[in-house]
């Protein structure tokens, strides 16, 4: 295992789609979502083990989480945990986690591979191999490497990334990026799902500290003028207090749009390992086994009559009975039920809202 | 109160149709209904105490009821509780409490009431004048005298009572009885409702014990037969011996059947006291308060969107958050999930049977 190989998980995210399956105080990536009893962050850190030491595993997140990773990952160094005090998206907690790594390699190379802590991949084999070569490629060049997944439909969930199969640089499956492009509506989704040349952002990056440095640098020096601030304190006791006084200062912006729309050396990784980022029941029902008329039980026992096409999910032991439903969801945790039908469940979110002041976050 | 009167309140049932609200161990009369934190028994119980002194209450169950009825009736002597060995319909069983009330009064008069323990009343002060006037009546009359209620809609779940309004045996409201009829279906219940002549038929009944002594002994001389040879012995502490012995031998059949419908000294007394017996979950639906919309939500809290004519109740305290939903039932109890359409609730029966089957009678 290459000691230079750094992962950063990033797990502050809080999942509300989910709910009433995830609750404030137990997003999704801390959720045993399929019954396997892993939950989507220790399969996250398990795909890793290989490649990186778990040393050099950093998981970003909040610190009301910090408890629950270390018991779900207890081989992992508490002080790995990077707790960001407030939600300011993904590029400051990068540049948070990237002040970290250079301060521990102490000024030699890191090869690092960031990742969301809640998105499912089938084929770990697969993933292992093509994170082992983005690792080798980053290690050698000075770039920002994404990985786009090859589409297995139109989708309009996802963004796309559009590649550049023709350029002379382009080396195996590594290739330079077009564009990137934002969720785009079903007739475009047709397209770009027709042409070939797009692929899905996974939201997977792969750099050496370096590169990334250089950019953040070069691309957002308002972010790194708050990190750079903290060159001697970053990997020492001092670390919190100052992320405590600094991070709130940080400009709320995503990695997506502050760098990697604006460098020149971006380049993607065309990847097909079966991932996807879970963000809707749609895609967890997409991704689940079913029974013959299409109907998905996750963690319980269900009896359909007249039904299809149903995903159901109640506390682990319980029956679900179910006559005369089709499309929708059905998911009971902690106190709550719901019922929606499946085309309506980016509703939910609004549904939590009202909730949440109804019932004076009882329910959240 | 009238020390010649009693009361018999029958509850063996089982109650499968509200599944899994009810359940073997739990049926529906021990269930507070209404979260008014009084079961249907105890409400039951309630209606005859101006009536009837307690110790003239007689509840007739299966022995493994017997706790439970203590526990919700505490005051309730103990041996005022008659245990059927076995199910053998209504015949039989109120055989067995009238020979309890025969022994009990010793020669004396008695004037009976007898009611199940599960339907819902909503006027009681009207059902105490109403069973007051019965039970004065049948204390000097020679008859049986059954409680019609009057229609309110063309039900089809519930049989009828044709009366007979112009016969010159007619006093008041307590009238001769023309025929009994089984449920009809649509259009004979349209008639039925139209009609003005009949009314539904409530199961109650009144009588004094010589007349229904008489009646049992002519028209189920088979039945009276194993009564008879307990005549020194009900009452005592054979009793429950002596009744596991014979009561298997008796004739599963119903009073009705058995009696009211061969009888000639039959009255109905039309009583309009809001009565229901709650034999369905559409019944239950029919009765309860509705928001707006026509939802009905019991013991818990519910969110509604875009859902109408609903009704459910999970266990107390939880919420439910129903989306695009009409005209279902949605019941939570003790680890089971129902969801059916109130129109197909005469499957649940079925269901109730091969969830027995498939899960060896966990969930039954």
């Amino acid at each position: 295992m290459n000691k230079s190989n750094y992962c950063v998980i990033m797990a502050g995210g809080i999942g509300s789609r989910f709910w009433p399956f995830s609750r404030n105080n137990r997003p999704k990536q801390f959720l045993d979502f399929f019954g396997t009893g892993r939950s989507l962050l220790q399969m996250t850190v398990d795909r890793f083990r290989t490649l990186v030491p778990v040393e050099n595993v950093l998981v970003v997140t909040n610190a009301a989480y910090k408890a629950t990773i270390l018991e779900q990952v207890p081989d992992l160094p508490a002080e790995n945990i990077l707790c960001e005090p407030c939600r300011r998206n993904t590029a400051p907690c990068i540049a948070y986690a990237m002040a970290r790594i250079r301060a521990h390699c102490k000024g030699g190379n890191a090869n690092v591979v960031v990742a969301a802590s809640d998105h499912l991949i089938t084929n770990e084999q697969e993933f292992c191999r093509v994170i082992a070569e983005g690792l080798g490629y980053v290690a050698k060049h000075d770039c920002l490497l994404t990985l786009g997944m090859r589409p297995t439909r139109p989708e309009t969930g996802y963004g796309y990334i559009q590649i550049d199969r023709h350029q002379s640089a382009a080396q195996g499956s590594i290739m330079p990026v077009k564009t990137f492009t934002e969720k785009p509506n079903r007739e475009l989704a047709e397209v770009f799902f027709k042409s070939g040349e797009f692929l899905w952002n996974s939201g997977m990056f792969l750099w050496n500290i370096d590169a990334i440095m250089n950019a953040l640098h070069r691309y957002l020096p308002e972010l790194m003028l708050q990190f750079d601030l903290g060159v001697t304190v970053i990997g020492t006791d001092s670390e919190e207090a100052f992320i405590q006084e600094h991070f709130p200062q940080c400009p709320n912006i995503s990695i997506d749009y502050g760098v990697m729309e604006k460098a020149s050396n971006v380049m993607v990784m065309e990847a097909d390992f079966g991932w996807s980022d879970l963000g809707t029941w749609g895609s967890l029902y997409d991704l689940s086994d079913k029974d013959n008329n299409g109907n998905v039980s996750l963690h319980s026992q269900s009896c359909f009559y007249d039904a299809q096409n149903n995903i159901v999910t109640l506390e682990s032991g319980k029956l679900a009975v179910i006559e005369g439903l089709e499309n929708y969801i059905i998911a009971e945790n902690e106190g709550v039920l719901l019922i929606c039908r499946k085309q309506n469940e980016q509703h939910i979110r609004q549904m939590v809202n009202d909730i949440q002041v109804l019932y004076n976050g009882k329910y959240s």
